[in-house]
Formats: structure tokens, C-alpha cells, sequence
């Protein structure tokens, strides 16, 4: 396996395309295009990684998939009446959909839903406490206590967040919020800016790759029916529009951010997290995509057969 | 396995809500709504059936996934110019999309999708030379020369086809057809119209459980590669609007068609064939969706966990 | 009036960019772009003409102004269960709006709307009589039996009208057609290629300026009620998406065709043909709708004011 | 007129279905749903009223004639930079629209396109110096220096108003506003709960009656140009996508809120407020369009003829 990461490392670090960093959080912008890491936590407890693996990215809309598995947590099927589990077929921060579907979000990883989730969670917390509770949730998941929020990334976001107050709004005024638009936007855009290296990530994904146990801290975090469900969600909806050609060119669950980061789950054989801050133009990491390809190829690791 | 379907069949039978048979296409109306048939092929070569196996149906829809499968072996990936692979978040039928990406189909199984592929194998021949290949090549698939086009089914359809003509005259008016409309609607509604019974559709899908080798034939049909990437295909946007919910629900690839049969895949595994033409608002197989569920839950078959 | 017409001919001449002619019509992309006709016609029955105002050329979507006025005189109000009479915002053979409004068209101008109104009309009679009817229609509007359909043109729409029949089938997919899609469509077509001169056209809309009475036929057309009424219509939606520019620039009733032709109507005052074949980006006559706005800035007639 | 006046009120008194007082904002929801007002304002300065014509009601949209008109005199031909002048054939509060042409709302009478207006007029003053200003505009013309602002109303708006924060914000979102989406919105808000009687607001129409001049006060507002113009975007967009009814029954360009007012201009031959709080479902006066289909008739005054 570590032969596989170098391999993959060295083929990235010679590709000269290496898409464009997101301009459009200015504090992401300031990033290196030139970066690449991979890490792949197995069921055994190991991570095998390369390139740099220790460097902490903003995992942005990753978070969402840890979001959703605390509000399954908190809240069971009732989750299912804040958003769907359908593919939308639209951008990531489409408002279209929900015009013409009264406020209620296609599912819980394109934008919208994710807003929704936040609001979901909160229940009448306040937005400190809910986001103390979320990022104890991901070092948890991670085993990691230094995990922590970037203050810049989430100031930077909430200035420039007006898309994401217009999907709140919106929702909103369909009276389907239960707690302040700003205090919802105000959690989502923390969580968004938790900053991670490839190794926490792999490892905090492990459980959804392990029927929901995570084998190095030995906690069942979901049942094996939850981290199967999950990973459909992923599968289906986890790249936006461009979810369509994940599946056909990867074949695995994976969420991806803006940040550059992806995180894709092998169910039964591997947890792994790759980072490249480069993106293609729907918004996913140009090298993340190639690697995990390439990964898939080397190892018959796709879903979808050998 | 055998014990395994017997189950399914007999839990199938004690359910009192079946759907409803369905009616736009009047043929396809007058079918017993109580009927339910199973078979499961394994990579050995072994069927495993229950319920009423060896009844003939109208496959409908599921036809796309051979026509798509012959188009990629004519045309290669050129296949990609005709339709994308997203799926499209849209009714079956829907022509939203269309509009608003210039005649292009999201994906080659909605309805527009299937009619861009069957105009673009017909290539220059006659409607029926590339209707009797289409059949030949079912037949190779299943490996049965028994298999039939229902021509009243055929005419039902015509007759009753004015969305489909509709969907096919909007893409010819962007210029995307080689051939006239009415002869790529002709040659649709014919393979639509093939008749098969479980034991053909899932002896017809074992190549792509298998890594896109068939082996009660001993024929190569396609290359793993391109098995795995119909299986994805079959995943995002096989059954249309709902197919996020089979996915979290079923977690196989699969394709559904308005005749009341699904082709499930369980890569590596096996290919299933359910039949029972009762439908869902969305348009598939009621007690075939939850059969299907079932046997992934007894046999821990779903590709996103066990 | 004459020195009127005259004037705005010179300047209309001495233009240089005349637009673009029609070319998803063979039969009129062949058409010489320079040309321009204008015709004013006076409620006491004089018209002053200027330019090549006996020169024929294909009216197009004017005619939907005739076969609405037929169609209200033969079904009264429920022409309006066929057709609504809002603009649509969309343009003229946007099919998005139908899909989304279960077949019913905006209203009887976009082109969907037309053909509604051409099976509405048809009542189980012949294509070939109905044909007959609405050119004896005209003829009798325009007092002058020498009005024909251009045979040629109407084979060339036939021959590319994959779009016009694809919101055909559309709307029968839905129930909502009385006579065979192909006798709607032949009918449709054939009457968008009724030949006129502005002489003509100007005195067939006479009518419409003068409360639904032909001063030189002398007879009742509508009621004046119903004059309004259809005045209304040609104002809000008689030039698609570019129905506000023209209100804004013009401020009359007028019912453009991709042909170069625009009838304008200034309630009171005149009935206004104009011609010439070079188009916008929306499909309206550039000159044509130029020579309007310098007629009602000359003459006072905006129905907004002076 | 007295007579013609009185008679409307009088059979608008006798009518049992009188609409829904608007919910959505609660201030608005305690009005008196029985009551009626209308005046008629003449180029002579003589205004003619029937019903609770000095009674005090929230103009609400009707003041989005009035920003437009201070716009156009701040910015000129500018304006058309930051709205369209097209119908959208959306509902008053569609954001679909917005998506699909980049934040450039269709005309300035949706609230999109008033929220840009707000936007454009602030120019980097205080929101209550622009407030004060667009107050100010009203009072001159409508000659009445005691017109206010119902800060009870504006306050109701604000807490309610999460639909028209998410267009602010949408537009926001593709860089489009120079201000704070909160000052816009302040503004927006407030100026809407402008609250003014019939007789006022009929007087302050009178300009766009009379070729952009006062005759009352005896200042020039607009040129006769621009008042046409402003005329035309009332009778295209002035209803929502109720505006082709408006035209069809009416014929007149007017200007609805959800407060029950109806501002409706007979160019050349007066300025007429109607006011009636009970709405229909598309959110427009229910009485008030009524009582001025009646006056049309009865005065012969519709634009589109006798």
C-alpha cells in the first residue's frame, strides 16, 4: 500500500494541469496550487500516506458528511423531513431546486441541505455550544484533540457568504427554520473552516468504511446500516453535478470541498483522504480525482467491480 | 441462495399494497398486478428462482442498458458525445433539461438519453436490421434464442407516444440526429418492447457482475472497465428521479422499466432480475424495490457495506 | 401621413445595419435583406405606403393575430381553457413553461400557443378546408382575394420543423389535442405562410384600430370588446421575450413574424404594416421595429402618451 | 365623474367575495377587508372620490413606481444596468429567474428588481437620508406635506421579510450591489410601508397622466418620453404575472400592492387610485381590479381602444 501512495504521489507532482485554487472565499485563495497528499486508513488501524500528509487544508463541505452523521444521531429518520436523498442535477449552490420544491433541499451535501442539517442540529443551542459539540464530534472521530476551526477561513466566509444567507433566507422564509438565520449560518460556516491534514481525515472516515466502528479508538459510532446509507448519500450526491462522473471514473463514496480536499470510502477495505487545492470546474479537486482514480485502478477497490 | 429467494417470493405474496399497473401505455395496462417472479444468477452459472420465473414481461426501459452496452461497443467513447453521465434529477420524461442544455440528454437512460443512443446505432441501417441486432444481441446475453419483441406491445407504444416523439423531434431540431425521427422512435419503442422472463434478464446481466465476462457462455461481452462504468451509469441514474432512494435503500446498481422488472447488480457477486408490475408514483416496481432490499439485507450484497 | 411614411422610408434606407434574415427557414433565408415596405392604414380607409409595399413576403407569426380572431369566433371564451394570455418571459418556442404548466400554453402568440389554437379551430374538419377557411379570412380582412399561402415556404417548415413539433406532441402527450398532431401541424404551418404585402396586412388589422369594424369593407370583424381584448394580447406577448423592449421603444399593439413583418395597431388612429427581413437577436425585424418608434415619436400615437 | 365614481363604490359595496387580506406580513394582515376607496385624478387638478377614499392604507409595491422614477432621475438611462424591462412570467418573489440570468432582476416591479432600485438610489448615502429623500418625492408629488412612513408596518416587514433578504442576498452574491445588503434592505422595507390615501396617491400619478408634468403643483416631473416609458413597464410588468389579466380586463397601465392599493394611469386623461385590501391569489386587489374594469368601461379610457 505504500508502495501504491508514492507511486500515486510521484505521478501527481508531475501532472502540470493542476486546476485552480477557489477564489471566491478569499482566505482559500491564498493557498499553493502546487500541494498534494494522500492518506489510506485500512480496517486494521493503519494509514499508509504521502506527499504532505501533516499539512492542514480547510476541509469545507467534507464537514458536511460529519454534520449529517451527528444529525442522524440527534434527530433518527426525522432528519428525511429537513432534506431529501436525491441527486439534484444542479450546482452546488443551485437555488432553483428549491423554489420549485418549497425550501426543502434534494440532500443533505449540496449546499442548501447542509444549511438545513445545521439548523437541525442546533435545537435551540447556542451556536457556540453546537459547533464545540461538532468539532468534539470530528476529534472523536479522528482521534485527534489538536483538531481545531480556522477563525480566518470561517470570518473570510461569512463576508463573503451572501449566496449561502440568500439559500438560508430562503429556506427560512418558508418557515422552515427553527432557529435564526444568522446563528444557522454562523455554525455552518465554522464548520466548514475545520482544518485537517489527509491522515486525521482518512482516519476519521475509517467507521463509514468499517460497517461504523471505528477500529483504532474501538467506538461504534453508527450501525452498519447507518455508514451504508451514508455512503450512498456520498455516492450519489457528493460531488454535486459532477457526482456523475465521480462514480464513473472513481467508482467510490467520496465527499469533496472547495478547500481542494476529498474524502472517499472503500467499503470493507479503506478510508482515504486525498488534498490538492487545484479545482476542475464544477469545484472538485483536479489532482484529488486523478489520484483516487489511479488508487482504484492499482487496487480494484470500485464498487462497481474489479 | 435458493431458501434465500423462496423467502423473498413468500413475504412478496403476503404484502396487500403492490402499486398500481401502468396505464399510459394500454398494453402494459392489463397485466395481474399480483404477479411477482425472482431470479438470481450467480458467477458460477447457477439461477436461483421463485414466483412466477418463467413468465414473460415487456422489459421496458430495463432494454436501455443493452442498447447502451451495444452503442459503447459501435461507437466507443464517442457514446459521450450523444449523452452525458449525471444523472438528472428529473422525471423520466422530463424535457426541462433538454432545453436548457441544448438537446443533450444528462444521461443515457432517461427516455430522451435511450432515444439519442438508438439513433446513434442505427447508423445509416435499416430500423429493422438494427432491431434484429438489438435482439441478437439480447439473446447472445441471455444466451437464449427464444427472445421476442411483443409487437402489440410496439404498437401500444406508438400509438400512445407522443412524449417520446416530442423529446426525439426537440433533439433533431438542435440538428443531433443522423437518422429521421421516426425511425429512431420506431426502433426505441421496439426494444422496449422485448419480452423476457427473470431467468433470461438475469442470465442477460451476469456479464456485468462478472467483470463483463459471461460465464454460461464463456463470451467476453465488454472489458472490466467498461462493466464497472455501465454499473455505475446504472447506479446514479437508473431509476430516474428515485434513484438516490434505491441507492440508500437497495445500494445496488440497478434499472428499473415501466413493465414492472428491475435488473439489479451485485458486482462480483451476482445479477438479480425481480418482476412484479405494481409500480411506485415514480414509476418503479413496488414490491420489486422491497424485494431487492430485502435480499441485500440477507445477503449483505449492498456495495456500500455489509 | 404620406410625407410621414416617407420619411421614415429614407431614413430606414440609409441604415447599415439591418439585421440578420431569418435562416432556420430555407425558403426565407433567400430572401434580399435591404428591402423595407411601410403601410398606414386610416380608419377612413386610406392607406399611405412607402417603399416596396406591393412586394410579397411570408407573414409568419402575424397570422396567429387572424387565427386567434377566427378561433374566438368560433369557440368565444374557451379559447382561453386552450391557451392562457400571460407572457411567458420565455422565448417563442421555449418549451420549459409547458412542462411546467401541464401542457397549457402561455397564450395564443408563442408558438406553442398557436398551435394550440390551430387544433382548436380545426373541429374535425380537413386540414384542407380549414386552410381554406382561415385564407378566405384573410382575404375577407384584407379585402383583396388575391392573398395565397406560399407553397414553397410551407414545405420548408414542414421539412424543419422538428421544434414546432416537438411542443406538438407535447401538448397531445397530455390529452389536451382534438385532431391528429400532423393535421395540426400541417395546418399551422400553412398559415405562417400566407403571403402579403404591407398594403394587405395594414388593411386586414384595420379592424383592431377601428373598435372591430372594417371602414372599407364596412363590415363588424368582433365586437370592440373584443378588439381590446386582442389589442392587449399583441401588446403583452406579441413579440416574445422582447414584447417589453417593444412597448418601451414603441408603446403600440404589434405581432411580429420571422418573415420581417410587424403589424402594429394604434387603437384609434391607424393599422401599421411594416417589413424588412433583416432580424434581432430575439427574431423581430430591426428596421421594422425601428420605423414604428420614429412613426410614434413623429405622430403622438403611443398608447402611453404623447 | 362624481356619478361614475360613485356608482363603482356603490356596486363594489354590494359584492360578497371580496379576496383575502395578505398574511404574510401580520401588520398588514388586521385590516378591515370590507373596506373601498377610489379617486380620480384629472389633468385639471380635479380629483373625484367615492368610498373611504382619505382613509390611510400601506402602498407597499406602488411605491416601486416611484423609486423607478427617482432612479431614472438619479442614473438615467443607467438604471438599465442594474434591471431588465421585460415581464418575467414569474411569480412578484421567483428567484428561478435571478439564477438562470446572473442576479439581473427582469424589470424594476418585481422585488428583485425594487430591491436593485434601492440599491442604485442609495449611492453611498445613509439609508435615512435616502429614505427621507424618496419621503420627500412622494409628499411633492402628491402635494401633500403630511405623507409618512408607517414605521409599524416597516418594522412588521423587517421581521418577516426572509424571502426578500434572500434575493438581496442572491444578488449580492454575483457582486452586483455597491451598498450592505442590510441598508438596501432597510430601505426597501421602508419605503414599501410608505402609507397614503387614495386621493394622494392618485394625485402623485398624475404627472404619468399628463406627459410627465403636475398640473396641480405645476412642475415638470419627467419628460413626456420617459413618463410613456414608465407607462409601458405598469401595463407589462405592473401585476406580476398577472399583468397580461390586467391588460386583458383593464387595459390600463397600473401598479398593485399587497396592501390593496392599485395605482392605474389613463394617459392624456387621468391618474386613478383604487384601494380595496382583500387580494386574489395572485396578490392583487380583488375590488380594485374590478372597480377599474367597470371604470374602463364605463369612460371608454382602456388604451387598447373605445
Amino acid at each position: 500500500m505504500q508502495k501504491i501512495v508514492d507511486e500515486i504521489a510521484s505521478q501527481m507532482a508531475s501532472k502540470t494541469d493542476k486546476g485552480i485554487v477557489a477564489s471566491y472565499i478569499p482566505q482559500l485563495a491564498c493557498v499553493d496550487p502546487k500541494q498534494f497528499a494522500i492518506s489510506v486508513a485500512l480496517p486494521d488501524g493503519s494509514v499508509y500516506s504521502a506527499g504532505c500528509a501533516s499539512t492542514l487544508f480547510s476541509i469545507q463541505s467534507i464537514s458536511k458528511v460529519f454534520t449529517l452523521t451527528l444529525a442522524l444521531g440527534k434527530l433518527g429518520e426525522r432528519v428525511w423531513n429537513r432534506v431529501g436523498r436525491e441527486p439534484s442535477g444542479d450546482p452546488f449552490n443551485s437555488i432553483v431546486q428549491l423554489e420549485h420544491e418549497h425550501g426543502k433541499p434534494r440532500n443533505p451535501f449540496v449546499n442548501a441541505g447542509a444549511i438545513a442539517i445545521a439548523d437541525a442540529i442546533i435545537q435551540g443551542h447556542q451556536p457556540k455550544e453546537i459547533l464545540a459539540e461538532i468539532l468534539q464530534f470530528v476529534r472523536y472521530l479522528a482521534d485527534d484533540e489538536s483538531i481545531a476551526i480556522d477563525e480566518k477561513v470561517a470570518r473570510s466566509e461569512e463576508l463573503t457568504g451572501d449566496r449561502n444567507a440568500s439559500l438560508a433566507h430562503f429556506m427560512a422564509s418558508f418557515g422552515l427554520f427553527q432557529n435564526p438565520v444568522d446563528a444557522v449560518l454562523g455554525t455552518y460556516f465554522h464548520h466548514c473552516s475545520i482544518a485537517m491534514n489527509t491522515i486525521q481525515l482518512a482516519t476519521a472516515g475509517l467507521f463509514l468504511a468499517n460497517n461504523g466502528h471505528n477500529p483504532i479508538t474501538g467506538y461504534r459510532v453508527v450501525s452498519s446500516d447507518r455508514a451504508k446509507r451514508i455512503n450512498s448519500l456520498m455516492l450519489m450526491c457528493g460531488h454535486y453535478d459532477g457526482s456523475g462522473e465521480f462514480a464513473f471514473r472513481v467508482g467510490l463514496p467520496g465527499k469533496s470541498g472547495v478547500g481542494g480536499g476529498i474524502l472517499a470510502i472503500a467499503p470493507g477495505k479503506a478510508s482515504i483522504a486525498v488534498w490538492s487545492p487545484g479545482l476542475d470546474t464544477i469545484g472538485n479537486s483536479k489532482l484529488g480525482t486523478q489520484a483516487l482514480e489511479l488508487l482504484t485502478q492499482k487496487t480494484g477497490w470500485s464498487v462497481f467491480g474489479q
